[in-house]
């Protein structure tokens, strides 16, 4: 099977940082090689070796992108035994190949965009390298851009042997909702590993209690920020279909001392506090 | 009307930040309608909600902008009653229409730019979003870019019924200039709400005394930040036009004790110092 | 002589942050007048003013580049009296034209890509601008990567006399390599002024002694991060081919109190430790 023939972008998300010239080095690679290609910056800023947060990363950028090749790189292994590897999606929309190292770093956001349909293995530079973005992932994603084949880049594998992270912390039940902390933004929002459905089975009032970080705090169900007094803390739908913890023009987790990985308690208030 | 045929760039300011993603997707939500459409991110770093800060970013960067699509997102009313609006610009170059939150951000760059000669209200989501940026303002601009009508958008609305944001301070008398401090850049230079006409009013000479922080500090006015000794304060006219406070290769800000918002006062030195 | 026909990219390289909006200006002006021209983002992270550090930076992005014309902006004279230039290289691949300010930034790059083949001095703005980025070298990339000559934008001068800066410090002996600290990158690895050749020439065996911050620690040679211990250091070969101080998935400079700039010794052991 070959994969969407309209080529879109090449987006790139990866933990080089923005301080050193790594994100721009493998930008320059792409463009080397596919001049033509757009390329769009989903971050590089994911925190350091931390694949986690990396594949959550990348969960929320991918039912948000055209179609095209995505190049995600947070790779403690790299050089290492750990496979390169270019997969093809059967999403009908959407980036059509995600490339990067087998470490777990592709897996939720191959599940979002239908799971994979083609694998390969991505042939090793010699000797191996410690910037595979630069000498293995960017030249693959280019020549994918360029009409080549997934079977040109590499030795083809079982997709179902890829490699998978730990799964996603997630407690439904009455009254109750426990959910790992996937992130914090930039706002200090506090996104959770749940969304309304489950706000819903754990049929949730107009207000529910936090219990994290040593403390028990009264949360509104709002439909934006600005409807949260300034002490206030929030419960919304985010831009990405989950619940999170907010404040107003603060940061919730700065408030409440939580932190990504932490796991948060949700619980339904039986009587108006 | 319509606005200016040559389609130019899509330029981004935003309070994002770097390390989530929101840039990046607002950045694949215009490719993804406009693909050829060349996107520039002027900056991503407004401090958050700081609409003043953004405001005043956006008015330094508009004279410099080739024609096009600017998206300027300093929202802290996203899915609140502020208006999304798509405002189109008299200036003969330069951006076309600038798109963004009605709370002030766009008002100066709109003077700049000769003015507003025609705004929509963007129509928001259904349910309305948390996340203006990647699900009204990128498509607004993208279908703009592609050649739409600002009334394709949404519903027109009266230009000179847009948010404004407080007036800039400064005060101009003889031998002394009252100036709000605009902005303290990467460098440590503080611009000020004044321009070398206001030094020429207030009959200034070589030196001034720089008041602020507390401190009085002689400034010498000079061309170049090279032109100063290593202990010493210097007095340009930077690169949009306005007085600044400057040391050599080091933090004005810093060495003075200022920040944006402060107000400094430049006093007339009538004999050498 | 006539630079590189192929048009490439236009590389940005500069210590101007990305806080500000310095060099969303700067890719603007490159867009203005050649909107067709594909703009990568090196870095514009270099420590402000540090000449040093953007050419090393330099020196180590212009061998993956394609064609295309390199803007580096580390600027402490701006304004002042040093040249403003734009150099053509000897290379047969990659960029054809480095322009920035003459004040050694450039010149490592330029030995990497055969040496300079011409170069101009940049007619100045009048009066003269404090932001050179926007008002003269982004303009004259655009003119450069639209087919203009190099003779069309300034007076010519010899290339022998663009400034350098001092030699990077290495010195090797049997058994001994004395190197300057190049770049702590993102990840805090050390890269030294030496390569693999350097340690063949010091009969270096599988482990080697680093001395420096006060201390001395024993370094395996390994070919990646992955093969180290947790509480080991390494020594490896890095993606620039520079002899590099490492540890696995933690800071080397970190662990080891290093900087850039400073000298770190590696001492050959004969017996095992």
């Amino acid at each position: 099977m070959s994969w969407r023939a309209d080529r879109g972008c090449v987006f790139l998300l990866t933990d080089y940082g923005s301080v050193d010239e790594f994100a721009g080095i493998v930008r320059a690679a792409v463009s080397r090689s596919a001049p033509d290609a757009p390329v769009v910056d989903l971050t590089h800023h994911i925190p350091p070796y931390d694949v986690r947060a990396g594949a959550l990363a990348l969960a929320r950028c991918v039912p948000h992108l055209g179609p095209g090749v995505v190049v995600a790189v947070v790779d403690p292994g790299v050089g290492a035994a750990r496979r390169a590897v270019a997969v093809a999606t059967g999403a009908a929309t959407g980036p059509g190949v995600l490339i990067g190292p087998d470490n777990g770093l592709l897996a939720w956001a191959l599940d979002l965009l239908g799971g994979p349909t083609e694998a390969v293995s991505l042939r090793p530079t010699q000797p191996p390298s410690t910037f595979d973005g630069r000498d293995v992932f960017a030249p693959a994603a280019a020549r994918l851009w360029r009409g080549e084949s997934l079977a040109d880049l590499g030795t083809s594998i079982d997709p179902m042997d890829l490699v998978r992270l730990r799964d996603i912390g997630l407690t439904v039940s009455a009254g109750r909702v426990e959910a790992e902390v996937l992130w914090i933004d930039h706002f200090g929002n506090i996104q959770l590993a749940a969304g309304e459905a489950d706000a819903v089975s754990a049929c949730f009032g107009p207000i529910v209690h936090v219990v994290g970080g040593g403390r028990v705090v009264p949360a509104r169900r709002v439909g934006s920020f600005a409807q949260l007094e300034a002490d206030e803390v929030g419960l919304v739908v985010d831009a990405n279909g989950h619940l999170a913890v907010v404040c107003d023009r603060r940061s919730a987790a700065s408030a409440l001392g939580i932190a990504a990985g932490d796991v948060l308690e949700l619980r339904a208030i039986s009587e108006p506090v």
